[in-house]
Parts: structure tokens; C-alpha cells; sequence
């Protein structure tokens, strides 16, 4: 079989040698997240817990949601208290409640082409039926929304295709999403794709018992500061108070496909104190 | 500063040119799982989630255990019980325990070198001080270890280097690991890289209440079937009765690094109904 990629390369080319080229190799973050049984047993083991853990606070309202409060910082968190507000969910869409099977296809089959925001912007308004949810993301929303707790999705595609993106949500069966209701798009309550604004949105309506994302931006903006360094950004989100948030009112989906947790120099990733040199390798 | 690897070209070269190439870009797995803020909390959520099954199971002594007993298959499920055994808990060790930062290190350094078991084996030897334990680790062995619950490890690294493994172990702030009773090694209870046959050694022991690993043949060796293709690991792990598995006595720790969930061709990885193809693509 002639991939559609492999055609369009044979076609440009003008001769079929092309289409017998050798399949580019899928990346490595690629063949985990959607092929490997590893990949789906770690996202169907995220949302088992944000199912059980929302679960059981729908039945003691919490006095404070897990939303940071204006003015806190990562070393000294505080939330938005909950008043009276009903329970609500709030997702990240992108990697976290749905897969984009159809997009990292076209990805796979173009090795070392640069990131496109056009090409990303045509998936929006013509992929929805290429998309898969997340393992184990249906049934937890079902049992989420079963419980009376609102499901609110915070993402950044664009709200200029906003119908677009609730058939995509939809056509994954993780729907109902409804623009200005239940959907959050880049730009609502303020320009750019800071998720902080309408997280406090979200807050003036409901009380958000937990939240699920990919990006670590997803939860706070303040992970997403300029100057911070990856290994202080490694150490603000696994350190102090906002350890003991994950899995426990912050729920995060592995992604090693594309994102911010995709940074870093060999000084950077690997500590100074934790380094080898084979032994053997002058010897060859 | 010159990194010892980079150093080492430059000195086989004979000249300093060498020294100043562009430092090797790190794979991405090595950056998310290393050295992001997401893989630090994906790995803390995911012992958080393994500690408190374990306190409760701890509390209410199950009947059975989660170690597949001897016949059962993916399809039709059945466990060892567990008679009036005490409780335990079976992890892998690499990427699962610990980090192997040292190693990877090395490794990010020479891009594109194959894998080379005895330079692993040399890493076993001599690299106990240039580990870390994965994040939430520590607290949750020290919490399940007060519960009264004994941890077992359960990896593929050599028994004949039995004291460096548990050093290795100790040293992360792991231990107590002691080979033949609390640390079972490759070869033991029979030969090869099988782990069925270990598992079935601990639960003539103990009760198993739950097991982590970072590969599928951490929970079965029937994952590893030769004739099992990806598409078909992937539907037997998020599937059936497996699926319920995860987060519920099997609990998975992320590792887009290495191993067995890296494999796949762009065919196996994606599913024929979801894909798709820039409708810009033949215009440009």
C-alpha cells in the first residue's frame, strides 16, 4: 500500500523510486503514547485516579478549589475558596481528554518539518474525525458528569472554529462541549494563551475539584515564566506544597510527544551530581 | 565547560576543534522523563496513587493476590491467592525504582550508538552513585514499608553483580534490598530475562497487593509473546479485564526512553480510520 504522504513525495518527484523509499521511523514519544500497550495502560491509570478522586470529593465539598488564587506562587500556594458554588472538572483538551491520531500521522510521515501554526490551524477545522479519546478519558467523564460534577474543557485551540472543535470533542465521545459553556477556547476571557484568565472565569461560576492537562501550564501560568530555567521549572512542580498536588487534585496525562516538557541541553537534563563515563570507552 | 564525552572526542580527534560542535540535542523521552516539571509530577502521581492502594489493600487482606496464577491468559485473568501469606509488593527496578541518569548521560552524549550490553553491564558495576530515585518513590516504599508491607524488587539486572544492584538500590534511598529475599535478579528462580517464574517464587512467600513496573512484562511475561503485534499489545493491555488493572493493583510508571513500548511502524502506531493529510500539502 501507497501511503497518501509517500504519493504526494512521488508525485512532487515525478517517479516512483520515491514511493518505495523506506517508512520513516515513528518517533520514539509517538510509538508509546498512541501504539505502545505502556502508553495506554499509564493514561487509563490517570484518569482511574481523577475519576476516584473526584468521586469522593463531590460527596464533602471541598472548602477551596485547586485553582491557584490571584497573587499565590508555586513556593506558596493558596486557592480560590469555594463558597457555594456547584462542582465542577476542568480538562485540558489537546493530548490529555483526546489523542490527535490523524495530526501526528501527517507528522510521522514528514521527519524534521518544522512545527506549522497554519497546518495545525487546517487540523482544527478538518480533523475531527481523526481523533481518538484518550484511554480510559470516556468512561471517567461519564462517571464525573454522573456525579452531578460539571465537565469544562480549557484549551487553546482557536475559538474562531469553535464548532469545529466541539465536533472534534464530540466525535471522541468525550461531549457534551459547548462554547462559552462547558468549552474554553485561546482567547476567551483575554487575548493569548494564557490559561490562568479563564481559569478564574471558570471560578466565578464553579467550584473546580480537579483539573487534568499534558502541559504543566495547564494547571498554572506561573510554570510557563520567561526565566525559569528547566531544572528550576523540574524542581518548582516536584517540590514543596505543589508535590503533593499531583494525583491529588492536579491530575497530569504523559506526553512525550511535543510541549514544554520538551526542553533542555544535555546540562540541563542530566544533574551534575549523577553523570558516568563508560570505563571502556578509550579502549576502542 | 567541557563535558567529559565531548572532551573525549576532542582528545581521539587531536585537536580542540571538536570540543566546541554543538552539544548532541537530547531525545525527547530523556528531556520529559529527566528533566521536566510534567515527568517529575507524571511519576510522583503515579506512586501516589500506588501508596494508597496499598495502605487500604494493607487494611483488608485480599483473597487473591495480583499475580497472574500459572494458565490463566490476557483474555481470561486469574490470580495466585493468597492463603494466609503476608502482604508484599513487587517493583522493577530501572525506570521504575530508580533513574538511570548516569547511564542515560553517556548515552545522550554518543547519538546514535547502538545498544551495547556489556557497556550496560559496566554501568551495573560501577554506576551505584550516579542514579536518583524516580520522584515519589522514597516516601512511598517508606510509607508501604510502616504499613507493614514488605518490597520486593523484581528486575533483569545480573545476579552475579548481586552487591552492586543492591547498592545501586541503597544508594537511591530505596533499600533495604537484599538478593534472595527482598531484590530477585536475572537467573533467579530460573534462567533467562523471564519474570513469570520470580513472581511465582515471591507468591509462594507472600500475598502480592500490588506491582509497578515501567515495561508490561512487568506484570506478565504473556505481554512479550513473540507473535503478539503492537496493535494487538496495545488492545490486550487497555482491553477487558487487564484494563482494570491499572491504577487498581498494576500501576505503570512512564518510560518513553527505552524498551519494549518503543517499537512500531507508522502502520502499527496509528489506525487506519484516524488519519490524515494536510489538505495544503500538494500546494505548496
Amino acid at each position: 500500500m501507497i501511503r497518501p504522504f509517500a504519493l504526494a513525495v512521488a508525485l512532487v518527484a515525478g517517479g516512483a523510486a520515491a514511493a518505495q523509499a523506506p517508512e520513516p521511523r515513528v518517533p520514539a514519544g509517538m510509538q508509546w503514547l498512541y501504539g505502545s500497550g505502556e502508553g495506554g495502560a499509564a493514561t487509563i491509570q490517570a484518569y482511574r485516579a481523577f475519576r476516584d478522586h473526584v468521586l469522593a470529593r463531590s460527596r464533602h465539598r471541598p472548602r477551596d478549589s485547586v485553582v491557584l488564587a490571584d497573587g499565590a506562587t508555586l513556593a506558596a500556594p493558596r486557592f480560590i475558596p469555594c463558597g457555594r458554588r456547584p462542582p465542577a472538572v476542568v480538562l485540558d483538551v489537546d493530548e490529555t481528554a483526546l489523542q490527535n491520531l490523524g495530526y501526528e500521522y501527517d507528522d510521522a510521515g514528514h521527519p524534521g518539518r518544522p512545527y506549522d501554526q497554519e497546518r495545525w490551524n487546517r487540523w482544527e477545522r478538518t480533523g475531527a474525525n481523526a481523533v481518538a479519546p484518550t484511554p480510559g478519558a470516556v468512561a471517567a467523564l461519564q462517571a464525573i458528569r454522573r456525579a452531578g460534577v460539571t465537565v469544562i474543557f480549557n484549551s487553546n485551540r482557536l475559538a474562531a472554529a469553535a464548532a469545529e472543535n466541539e465536533a472534534a470533542i464530540e466525535s471522541a465521545g468525550l461531549g457534551p462541549a459547548r462554547h462559552g459553556r462547558t468549552l474554553y477556547l485561546q482567547g476567551d476571557a483575554a487575548p493569548g494563551s494564557a490559561k490562568d484568565p479563564r481559569r478564574a472565569a471558570i471560578s466565578a461560576r464553579y467550584c473546580v475539584i480537579a483539573m487534568a492537562g499534558d502541559q504543566l501550564g495547564d494547571f498554572s501560568d506561573l510554570f510557563n515564566a520567561r526565566d525559569l530555567a528547566v531544572p528550576d521549572r523540574r524542581r518548582a512542580a516536584t517540590g514543596g506544597r505543589i508535590a503533593a498536588l499531583w494525583g491529588n487534585g492536579w491530575f497530569v496525562l504523559p506526553n512525550p510527544v511535543y510541549g514544554s516538557g520538551l526542553r533542555g541541553t544535555i546540562d540541563e537534563v542530566f544533574p551534575a551530581g549523577r553523570r558516568w563515563t563508560d570505563p571502556q570507552e578509550g579502549n576502542r
